[in-house]
């Protein structure tokens, strides 16, 4: 264990990303210490909850930090990067429709700080995605088939995740077929059945609350703090491959 | 508990479902007695394991039974009804493709003894299609699924149970949507979802031998027996509703 | 469908459950009117959202109702259920710690108004008791198991809902036997097998929210609201047996 | 793929497991050949269905194999072992009780030819068993409960399986709790779940089938058959890590 929390700069915090950080942050003070509120404009208070706001023009003059997590837009990206590697300090980051300059921006920072951009940062779905492609390879010949299961308003089909998973399972050998229902409110479920004679083996995820994509962010914050420079991924974090 | 055992007449006795129900009846026999097998030709051997066997053509001088279980071909099912009218017993039959004017001898039948055509069998399966209509009627405004998943050798989707299992829902008010997976061996698998707010039911069946259908027209047998005259259904006879 | 929301008092306002019906029939103004919010003392404001506050020793001026929903403590039920049966309105009641002489007095106001009084008014987890029952009286000699699965901070094990269910099992003639999970944060789940030769059945109830308490205690005064006096269940309102 | 079939000797060819070798090679001859069946006693027939039978005594005679797989008795072990050996050709084997001189034997003959001993030759329980261990690693925090069914007459629980598989899950860091079920003829589940907060795991094998056994034995064969000397595991073996 850690004696020390965590300095965490929380890049984007009025969004909805944002305030989760926060909430989740706040509620485990021995884990994460926010030093830093960032938003895009001007913060209506300077301080709340003790924790201290700043504006995105302001973001020089942000304390020390050790990670910063970045759930904003495609304009607010460059200046924090820049401040990452200014300062030495690992990023977190899911911000998406970042250009191809700002991906390679990204990829050149990679080589002075410890960077991580995903697009899904629950800490489930990255640990079922890894057992999806590592199951297809040594079950060559069976069967695979996906069903993920979302609320009445998801439009898209099948789930990224669910495409995600088909092409990890495509590493491993095997051609998914997809199943997609959209039914209640249902936050969000995967189920990846390999089904051979005799026997089948099911991999499923159950998301019940949309905090965990806040709360595997702050975890994937924790294991990039000490890493070496590179572009790291949820995976390879989770699995000690980066 | 009835203290002597069923007399069954066996009719069809050569087919696959004919032999299952042999082997189901031998390993029971305190609970359903064998006194006669009609195969379409004549039978190889006139005696099998205790079982006396009989061309179709013998039919008259069969020994008394108490219900008739045809699992034959639309040729052979005008003598074994006949054969139930005339010695006032019960028949169970699972023949398909039958003329509509052996549908209509069916129904005249049933003015005079108890009989219960059916597709499907499986005690489970009619369970499951009862429990259906109920939550469907119980839950208006709940999103309805039914994930059949079957082997790969099965080529119509989704199954006839699948097709059966949502027209229950929708008696019950539920428009169902399908989805079908084929894979590995699987003999048959139907979940149906009723998904609310904030709370979801399963309602699942699982069949993993496909001695659940000879098993559910042995037991059906035994639960016409004792019924009124009339067309009974599997539904009707495991829920008292005849 | 009513041209005319359902006119609620909530009795109880101040508690978990008073909170959570407000909020839902906030977001329901079609279907939910809250026409008086009642609180043990003094309420802080006269009028929240639009909803007039009343304290509990002013129920006689509340305005014209059609059903009180009580979550209150036994020391404010006298006076709600006194106010429906003077009014004459139904009374949905899910107060606990009820005295004897208190139940007594909800049998007798049952001669005079529809009353409902329940333990748990997830509507899913009613479904699922009736369902339990009747698969149970059409499956004799099916082996039957719950597994339920909550949070880590629930104490006592089997939960009540699964101990109703196996009682319900009981009606029908199964004995059920019991599994508890205690795991992570669910909210609540419980699986009831039936296991036979070949073939199963599961029925599954998944809760993620615990909003659907409150939602149940709505539907249910709507259902209520239009019945005869007498005292009513759950599944009696669902399944249209009351 | 290889051209030719696997030359395959089935050591025990009488029992249970024996039976079902032959069988489901003699359904698969492109892939696998028995050239010999060696049972104990004198074999009641010198050829069957193709395949020519030895008695154990006769072992020395026996054709060319590239693999033995032995499901036998503690006193046959021994030689078919020094069968191997002088022959150098690999053993796979099944055979339970073995005293500790023969363990030590199979551990020194493993020193010239490729050996495998194991308990549970399910391909899709070796499968799961790899992945439970790294999703544990993966997981520090969450919740792990294994709930694992069986037929009413298995004896034991929790099963030799779910204890295999929670030591799996303490390799990677995690304290399994266990419930087991006893009902209907269920041949095998495992249901391996990891509970965090808003989000779980659940890792699930079905078993269908007895033959996954044997299957899993002949296709271990095949992996074993060009390998280097040494211990082998059913894991190493479908994850390439041996």
């Amino acid at each position: 264990m850690n004696t020390k929390p965590l300095r965490v700069l929380i890049h984007g915090a009025s969004g909805r990303m944002g305030q989760a950080l926060l909430r989740l942050a706040a509620g485990a003070p021995e884990t994460w210490q926010v030093v830093a509120a960032v938003t895009g404009r001007s913060p209506a208070q300077r301080v709340v909850d003790g924790v201290p706001f700043f504006a995105g023009g302001e973001l020089a003059g942000v304390p020390e930090f050790d990670v910063a997590v970045d759930f904003s837009l495609p304009e607010g990206f460059d200046p924090v990067l820049a401040l990452c590697v200014a300062r030495r300090r690992a990023l977190v980051s899911g911000t998406t429709g970042l250009a191809a300059d700002q991906r390679a921006a990204l990829e050149s920072a990679a080589a002075t700080i410890p960077v991580l951009w995903a697009s899904n940062f629950s800490v489930g779905v990255a640990v079922l995605d890894e057992l999806v492609e590592r199951a297809a390879r040594a079950l060559p010949g069976w069967d695979c088939d996906i069903v993920e299961s979302h609320h009445v308003h998801k439009k898209d089909a099948p789930s990224g995740t669910a495409l995600t998973l088909g092409e990890s399972a495509g590493r491993g050998g095997a051609q998914a077929r997809y199943a997609s229902l959209r039914a209640g409110d249902i936050v969000g479920e995967h189920v990846v059945q390999f089904a051979g004679q005799g026997e089948r083996i099911e991999l499923v995820h159950r998301a019940t609350s949309r905090d965990i994509f806040a709360r595997g962010a702050l975890q994937a914050a924790t294991r990039l703090a000490g890493r070496d420079p590179g572009l790291h991924t949820m995976r390879g974090l989770l699995f000690g491959l980066d």
